[in-house]
């Protein structure tokens, strides 16, 4: 380059969302010799743009957990070149076939947006399937229960987490948070038709700033608890208050578990 | 067996119903040396009662076609053995895990109760998803098509096929049905949000007594040519006025369509 000539190095911060079918990953982040969704498209961005660039999620998500709309952010150092979000997400899509991995959407954001610390509400889905039946078509996408579950009293006992609290009962005991305390925003139980011979689908669905590790399945694990008569409602509070893990249920199997939506208001999202 | 001991065969009709995920599997019907659901539920259901039954099913659906409610009849040798839906059910499924097929249904019926002649109504859903992003965590389960539809003018479109009409236009070459006159008791077609970026899910939902070889997946494959723009709704009635095949769109891909219901007046149901 002579020395008349000058480039701007022009680093562009873009905002990804990505949906991924958890099943066919150890979790989000990278790691050697497995595969993750973070190195998926890490990969694919490298393989498009041949820069060296590294994607930051707003969560991690764990292994077998799936994502409607997971957030990341990288930055991309595309000189002059006029680069859309809809010929960026196509680029990377092409790369990343035909891994269960899409980006559903792709924006260019100010340099200092933060896909994990800007954001403002996390919205998760814990989806139980409860007939005999095992799923065929959903198989991996919830977690199987066959007896009949109240989900009255598991809406009932739900609402003991809502709120400021320490959710050390709820926390696994590899959780990196340097604190337990976490504000539930809302937490809610519903019931839907899944099939004609009396299969239900129940959905638990958390909304939080941010959640602690596996908070959300043990919560599941132990609202079980309390859909199948082991527990009253009141009992949610009680394991609560212990601020012991093993206070609590056990650990959901990761199957049922979505990362529906995350808020940035700053982005007007 | 000495001649004061008598065993009388009290053959009982079972009454299946069957959800599978299709990408697993070349079609319904058994073949030599290929994964089908019927050699999958034949093989579980010997294993459980080591008779050799043979499942008939109201339709044969294609490689990759899916089934939330197929349904199917055979007859067991049970003798005086008490057999309840709910064990019979439990029975097979557990002869059939891992693979995605799974009975959500069983129930005795008459003796003379045919799955397939008895059926008064067949309701299939073909579903495609219309956004730039290819599906991840529903990939083989949708067509994938990046580009707008226009879902009134197929809709539109779709209206001049309701009623008795020759389909020949809209019948697969490999087609054996003796006639191609069919009656589509309805059929519409309806936009679904799918995502939070603008994504749609576009379902095109048929219900008829019958339906010849391919004739919803070539009808979806017309209607996306009138969604796109090249026909007019008025192009439907015209190529179905052909009576030939090549008259009308492509054979849209398996990955869409599902077996959604089918209703038997004389059970109630």
């Amino acid at each position: 380059m002579s020395e008349t000539e000058t480039q701007t190095s022009t680093k562009t911060r873009w905002k990804l969302t990505i949906e991924y079918d958890g099943g066919n990953f150890c979790g989000w982040q990278r790691q050697d010799g497995v595969p993750t969704v973070q190195q998926t498209v890490e990969t694919a961005i490298r393989a498009f743009c041949q820069q060296d660039i590294v994607v930051h999620a707003a969560g991690r998500t764990d292994s077998g957990v799936h994502a409607l709309a997971q957030v990341a952010h990288f930055d991309l150092d595309y000189g002059a070149r006029d680069l859309s979000g809809f010929v960026l997400l196509k680029a990377i899509n092409a790369h990343m076939r035909p891994a269960p991995v899409s980006i559903t959407h792709a924006e260019i954001v100010a340099p200092d947006f933060h896909a994990r610390f800007d954001a403002h509400n996390k919205l998760y889905r814990y989806r139980i399937l409860q007939r005999p039946a095992f799923p065929a078509l959903e198989k991996g996408r919830m977690w199987h229960i066959k007896r009949a579950l109240d989900v009255d009293a598991m809406h009932e006992g739900a609402q003991y987490l809502v709120g400021k609290h320490d959710f050390t009962s709820f926390r696994d005991s590899q959780c990196q948070a340097k604190s337990p305390i976490r504000t539930m925003d809302q937490i809610n139980v519903t019931k839907h038709v899944y099939d004609d011979y009396g299969g239900v689908e129940i959905r638990i669905e958390a909304q939080a700033q941010s959640f602690l590790h596996h908070q959300i399945r043990n919560i599941a694990g132990t609202l079980v608890m309390v859909g199948d008569g082991k527990w009253a409602p009141i009992d949610v509070q009680k394991a609560l208050a212990q601020k012991d893990r093993a206070a609590a249920g056990p650990t959901s199997p990761p199957d049922g578990l979505y990362l529906v939506r995350i808020d940035y208001p700053s982005l007007g999202v």
